[in-house]
């Protein structure tokens, strides 16, 4: 048994999106049903779609930035009522019993997490489908509750593009005294600054133009490096402690590590399809490192909502109908959004 | 004034060593004489002379790892006195007052620290030259202690292949219950398995063929895997949270870097010419690091060479006069050596 719902999604790798009905499991006993109010666009979702990171199976509905209320609950689920707003985000399961698992980072699931989309859902053997859609179910552990603070419409990229910078923010220490700079100004890099600002760190933003000069400042970051400027980023030579890469084009990560003080790191959160060049001179002389970093567990996803909630952070987004996220998706690819896409589900009906 | 002593030294990039003098200046207020007992052979004296690492200038007389007996000290020297057996390693003078000198990390002084040879001397502004001489005067807060329970004719390597590896060892922390991977059995990774055993780690031992295995475990290593067999290298998936590479011919990283389980790091003391190939999905799914480290700090070798003492450590060393200086050359490029030779500058009277 499971309920057909409506849904937006791919048939192949190339063509635009296209109206769906997918099938949602029944409601098990740990599990919880989410009416969907809001979905995130995720330039995940366009990569996963177009095979960027490897072949997937069609068709194949996205989205992993969910909000929504709770419509039914299993009968032994004890952390979620029915009518509490809540999201969903990337993961959906995870083996809960290996050492990441035990400490809270399903992130790292050494078994290798439930994807809430694009990834065999254990508990019908399904591909699981995300959430550009009417409803989802999902075990209870695996749903966030969005805090009364957080406007739901602007909660959804929360889930993926905050929580993929402020895992790394807070794993490499960002805070007071602490020079942060986020390369990339656009989903993940605005939050990515609003985060760091408010953790009282000392945030620099690089990118490309000026175009984004005056959003970085009103977002709070100090200073704005258009990273055309040669000379700009020579000035900037040994003055940050951390760096935050967002984006998902090749860059010349000799420049960027250059960039870094000694002990300073440089975490990857986008992933260029192409692999970084990299002199061990631009890490052995001031014991640099360069990491990577995927969104964060949910303990600490929900440890990133209350933070949100307490400090008046939310991404900007733009609100749009179903019929526009093929739009939507041109306009992720190049760059003109400012700074997140979330679809109101309701205009599935 | 300045005093002029036997060496022997390079005239260019390609000829052999020939005997040459130097001039060494005179003792200034904070300087020590060191007459040389003991001067260790290391790769980075052959890439320097060979210009692997940028345009020198020649004469050059190389040799960092120096061990001696004080015969002079200047006025105002509190730290030394004549007779002392001491020891000069990699740096010889830095700034004192940066924020890395301040914390004892003159490794990464910001203001680039004085090497013992190949730098501009602040004292006198003439190159410095190394310890393949006969005498060495060095400002008194650069000279170390050999402590009693050391074999001078075996301290030498400890103050360049010792510290090089020693300090990431401690930086990264490795311990007990902390899994420990060496990439190249040579002057610097032996070192690095003796030191990371005496440090309660389990140590494993990466190398090409199996020449060296039986020697991997008689220092201590509990595990080797030869690095031609890929079955063996897939075994190790995840195993490591700690691996120091020591390596500096070029290396497959993404391979060693699937070697690490969540949060390890991969630490670079091997300086290949040719960059790292890092694809992003070998750091992002499991938090991992690429690192680099040089040598340590002044006190930090200092402690390395009482933890040495303190645990009967020592480099395997083979004992060589000045004529056989250009040969064992020729050994440490074909990596003909177990593990370390030591030149005994007696020969050079």
């Amino acid at each position: 048994m499971s309920t057909t719902v409506k849904a937006y999604g791919a048939v192949n790798a190339t063509d635009p999106l296209v109206p769906l009905t997918i099938e949602r499991r029944d409601v098990g006993p740990h599990d919880v049903l989410i009416d969907i109010d809001y979905a995130g666009i995720c330039h995940s979702d366009i990569h996963t779609i177009r095979g960027d990171w490897g072949p997937i199976a069609y068709p194949q509905v996205v989205g992993h930035e969910i909000v929504g209320r709770i419509a039914q609950i299993g009968s032994a689920v004890t952390k979620h009522r029915v009518g509490d707003t809540v999201g969903v985000g990337c993961q959906s399961n995870s083996c809960h019993v290996c050492a990441q698992c035990l400490q809270g980072h399903d992130q790292y699931c050494l078994a290798g997490n439930t994807q809430t989309y694009g990834s065999v859902d254990p508990a019908d053997g399904t591909i699981t489908q995300g959430g550009y859609s009417q409803t989802v179910v999902t075990n209870e552990d695996y749903v966030l509750v969005i805090p009364a603070g957080l406007d739901p419409a602007k909660a959804a990229p929360l889930l993926c593009a905050g929580i993929t910078t402020y895992s790394p923010l807070k794993h490499w220490n960002a805070g007071p005294g602490v020079r942060v700079g986020v390369v990339g100004l656009g989903g993940l890099g605005h939050m990515g600054v609003k985060l760091a600002v408010a953790l009282g760190a000392e945030v620099t933003v690089l990118s490309r133009g000026t175009k984004k000069k005056a959003d970085a400042l009103a977002f709070g970051a100090t200073r704005y490096v258009d990273t055309t400027d040669a000379d700009a980023l020579r000035e900037l030579r040994g003055g940050l402690d951390l760096i935050v890469n967002t984006v998902s084009a090749g860059l010349d990560i000799a420049t960027y590590l250059g960039l870094l003080d000694v002990d300073g790191a440089l975490v990857n959160v986008g992933a260029p399809a192409e692999p970084f060049t990299v002199p061990a001179f631009s890490l052995i002389p001031a014991r640099r490192t360069l990491a990577g970093s995927t969104t964060g567990g949910i303990p600490e996803i929900q440890e990133m909502l209350e933070f949100c909630a307490a400090h008046g952070i939310h991404p900007e987004t733009e609100l749009i109908g179903v019929d526009q996220i093929n739009d939507a998706w041109e306009r992720v690819v190049s760059a003109d959004v400012r700074y997140r896409f979330v679809i109101d589900t309701e205009t599935f009906a």
